[in-house]
């Protein structure tokens, strides 16, 4: 996967590219990043991006010829985008199943904002807006940095054997079991014994018991849009009852 | 405002802090932070802080003594942390309204996982859990960082005069209008009339019935906690009704 971003930050983005998974991911050639500084494509001797908005209000706007010159560059690289993403808080909602489906392309090219954002002409020239959530940045980097991680380590031979995405938190439509370590104990608290007790069966009950009642208890939303097996209808059944007693 | 981050990785965390909006406060005096390495709480001559879990499974868990030890020593600067902050996919979804309260804060600790999480024993020893979205990143650093951008913006003096945070996406709880700047026209498209007329009155309307436009089309689940006035109803219900035809 090829990882183009604009920004007009670039040493806060290069440094996830060159460390740890992804950093290490690179250099195995599973990935490539080009991050490039938006403030390339200003062609004015100031290497001036944004101007004020019409119709007046605080804050700066990113010029649309900038970003489209951006654009016009990313479209010429090999391979192809296959998406440019604008990150705005305005964009469609991110979640792992579109983590999922972009996970599956050969390159994706990020546009970051800063400021009050791009001239909203931009819009007709990117083919999708992402949003992280329902809250406000100082600028689209971190959204970039969402979306290059969540698809990242989806692509085979980013994540090592002693890593692991099948069992996560949303890969399974729950939230994730509690996970246990050495020490054996800690200030007065043990090992659940069931996890010390070899049997693997009860092992996979346990832990997707736990799922379901972290599920239940905290994110009882995420349970209508997960598929269900009767036992685990049954456990939840018996959650509800002791909830409401 | 304080924000320690204990991570695996501090040199993803640290130029954050050093450079753009955030850099700026912190010279400034607005911010500080305190970047620290979770490993310098490892206490063996390997630095060894993950262990693999109790009843096995692909990947690695932190061990909740190495956190804990993490724990103390925030507990111990001043001012003490009002928060100490567990970035977790199982946590309570991060909002703007969380962004609010939590920029009220003096200090903020968080701690950031990395391959599977922290043993779960160290639950009990943080005061909340913050999710920053529905889908698995690689660790903590981004949903602290999330947690960083989303306050820090909100704390008198962090936004020059130039920026704003009074007119943005959620803190009307509507999405954001678009905003145009210059040039005039690009490739054929031109900027709305209404906002080079100078006549703020039809400015504010233009840019609150875009912001209603946006919202209905794009995300109409914000309309649902939203406070609208009469006028914004009436626009609405004409939206509705071109909708339905």
């Amino acid at each position: 996967m090829l990882y183009t971003v604009y920004t007009l930050f670039p040493d806060l983005v290069r440094p996830w590219t060159q460390e740890a998974i992804l950093g290490r991911a690179a250099e195995a050639g599973h990935l490539k990043f080009n991050v490039r500084n938006l403030r390339d494509h200003a062609q004015n001797k100031w290497n001036r991006v944004d101007e004020s908005p019409f119709g007046g209000g605080a804050g700066m706007v990113i010029r649309v010829d900038v970003a489209a010159r951006a654009v016009a560059e990313a479209k010429a690289m090999a391979p192809a985008p296959d998406e440019i993403i604008l990150l705005s808080p305005a964009g469609e909602p991110f979640s792992q199943t579109i983590a999922e489906e972009l996970s599956e392309k050969q390159h994706l090219c990020m546009l970051c904002g800063r400021y009050e954002g791009f001239d909203a002409r931009l819009e007709p020239l990117v083919t999708r807006e992402i949003s992280i959530g329902d809250y406000v940045l100082m600028g689209g980097e971190i959204a970039a940095l969402t979306v290059i991680e969540a698809t990242a380590r989806l692509i085979p031979g980013v994540l090592g054997d002693q890593e692991s995405h099948e069992q996560d938190s949303f890969s399974t439509g729950l939230l994730d079991y509690p996970e246990y370590t050495k020490p054996n104990l800690f200030e007065g608290q043990g090992i659940p014994e069931v996890l010390k007790s070899g049997h693997h069966g009860k092992v996979a009950q346990w832990r997707r018991e736990r799922a379901l009642e972290r599920t239940f208890y905290r994110r009882p939303d995420l349970l209508e849009k997960v598929t269900l097996s009767q036992t685990d209808l049954d456990f939840l059944a018996r959650l509800k009852t002791k909830a409401e007693t």
